[in-house]
């Protein structure tokens, strides 16, 4: 594989455009939107005028005057396409964690009798420590976990929520969410995804699957910023029947009137908690109006096509390098993991040289494909990177094997 | 009281310097920062900072590079000296409700056969629907309420936690903090504070009035901007004791080893959930620091003058209008409330002529005075307004009473 055949295949990108949405820093390779996303070109300015002029000029009266107190589910609404939900069934609050505590809450509440949350081994922590704060307060409450091959076998009469990754952190191993939905519902239980790595990567159709609850990451496919506010999703038939635990001011049916009775909202507005952050929502913003006039269809298709491009250029040249991502792309995310017993200082070697990819524990290297900003030629330099790096020996310098905390 | 000696009070004032440390909009005297802080003429560079070099430049690297990952404890230090507390017992995190959530469900877990939350009739509702969602959860979680003048008397020996709001945001009324927590503290209750209406407005010493939780607002006198994160206090003896049953993986010993089971992080970092919005964090870091090298003594004194001045110029102007917070003004925070049928339309009315003050129904007009940027010739203008218009009838045309969506 050439870089002339990377350029070409970039030249034929009907997505190539959307680069330009990005403002990249020069001589780096981005290949970490999976953990945090470029900066749209537009936030720098959507940001500043929430600040000086709606906070700065309007103060208090852009509650009402800029539409701050509805932003959560107009901007939430922006989401609909990407995610395959109607505007109504989303909404923009707190963080993924806060969210899935909602979400696990409510619908735990919703299956009286079954105390079990079935979610899969090796889920991403946050998932499953929340099921465990949650433990504390309902002190039956099981969390189980299947492998997930084993997710369906699992779901006994019990389980009152299976809660997956759509797309896992490590692996990008894609469930398929029809049948795991399906079979939840089978048993009797509700479906809660976990799109955190999906959303704005591939194809989904929550409402076409039947899901029924769906939190998601603003900070990484979305382009919402660091720590941008999640995203959630209640279909519109649960909507009335759940409550939500957290049940602070905004998500009551008059937070003006100042009741002493919480009284929720109807609608997804109910699981709204505190005030929302807009200056946090206006970033976020300018990250989902980076999918303008782009259909998932579209951004899928890329996703997958980078990625096999990806593994091929590396596997032709590293052929001792394991991949340990599904090579069918039809079954995985938009990042590829390459397992090496030295992958943390040859990401880091990468990194010195303006190639950002992360690394997981023990051995494996992550490479994050954003549909919207990268290219061919940039999956082409990272391999040609990581073949020199191996060939050479040059990851084994002492530098690149210092840890630093996040890494 | 004259035009003159308001603007003599003002050339005498140690906090003077303040005001050119905001961005206030001309032609407009700003009384609703007790709702919405106005905005420090720092913030736009700080937060475009964080935007354009921090996340579009260095992006994932920022979370070490830029200390994203610490901010949520560096920035809370800052308001150590605000609140009275030490900086390892202070953190900023999600919103006031989840921080309730949070605090609420640890004290009530660490006071086993204890089963009520003890509050104020009239309390921000928020704080009360907490307790509600709490229920949902706890089913014998009882939550009490009682009048401010009743709280000691009410601190029955099944009462887990006493929660107050310090100063009420309707009437302004300041509980005195030493007497009430040693009153918990006498009946084996643990004390959480709300302070959204007192940081940054009067003295605070949590730690040596022996506080043990609170909860504030960033949005209010700390000029945070619009839903910016809240803060918590959790004093250090108690620290290892409470667990966070937001347990999400920031509040982890350890993050990114991702480890299935939740283990907490040593100290105050335990009460962090989820990934928090490094966008936020920046703009309320403009915010704590416009208080750089003021005393809480010099904030306090402030607007003790500045809440008394108002008050003696409406009396003066208008002798019909009843006083409905407290007069005297160590016991009072740092808004005033008038109680006027007319409220609503004055209130709009005197926005129309540019004084910002805000309406809690049925009948209280609220003025807020932040110290740092309020001026005695504001409240001395501001009641000639609320006279004119009272003495002219001119609060009366229709279009001051259309209610808006948020009041």
């Amino acid at each position: 594989v050439t870089l002339e055949e990377a350029r070409a295949l970039d030249a034929a990108d009907p997505l190539s455009h959307c680069r330009d949405r990005f403002r990249l820093p020069s001589g780096k390779i981005y290949l970490d939107g999976n953990s945090l996303g470029a900066l749209p070109a537009d936030a720098p300015a959507r940001v500043a005028r929430t600040i000086e002029q709606e906070w700065g000029n309007h103060l208090i009266e852009s509650w009402n005057r800029h539409g701050w107190i509805d932003a959560p589910v107009t901007i939430a609404a922006k989401l609909a396409p990407i995610v395959g939900a109607r505007p109504d069934e989303l909404l923009i609050a707190d963080s993924t964690s806060v969210n899935l505590f909602k979400l696990l809450a409510a619908a735990i509440r919703a299956r009286p009798g079954r105390r079990v949350v079935l979610s899969e081994e090796g889920n991403f922590p946050t998932d499953l420590y929340i099921v465990q704060g949650l433990q504390r307060l309902i002190p039956d409450l099981e969390l189980r976990t299947a492998s997930a091959d084993c997710i369906d076998e699992a779901l006994s009469e019990d389980v009152a929520v299976l809660m997956l990754t759509h797309v896992d952190y490590r692996s990008a191993r894609r469930h398929d969410m029809a049948a795991r939905t399906a079979a939840a519902h089978r048993a009797g239980a509700l479906a809660l995804w976990d799109l955190s790595h999906s959303a704005g990567v591939v194809e989904l159709e929550l409402a076409g699957c039947g899901a029924d609850l769906a939190v998601g990451c603003g900070y990484k496919y979305l382009n919402g910023g660091p720590g941008a506010p999640s995203f959630l999703f209640v279909a519109s038939a649960l909507q009335e029947q759940l409550e939500n635990v957290l049940s602070g001011w905004m998500g009551h049916a008059a937070p003006f009137e100042f009741d002493a009775a919480y009284r929720p909202r109807d609608g997804i507005g109910r699981f709204l908690t505190g005030t929302p952050s807009i200056v946090a929502l206006a970033a976020l913003e300018a990250g989902l109006d980076s999918f303008d006039g782009v259909t998932v269809a579209a951004v899928e298709a890329k996703t997958r096509a980078l990625t096999d491009f990806f593994i091929a250029c590396v596997e032709a040249r590293c052929p001792g390098l394991a991949l340990a991502s599904p090579r069918d792309s039809r079954n995985r995310g938009g990042h590829v993991i390459f397992a090496h017993p030295g992958g943390y200082a040859i990401v880091q070697a990468l990194i010195a040289r303006g190639i950002v990819g992360d690394f997981r524990a023990p051995d494996q290297m992550r490479f994050g494909f954003a549909a919207l900003y990268n290219r061919f030629e940039d999956a082409w330099l990272a391999a040609e990177a990581v073949f020199d790096l191996i060939e050479t020996g040059a990851w084994a310098q002492p530098q690149f094997h210092r840890r630093s905390r996040v890494t």
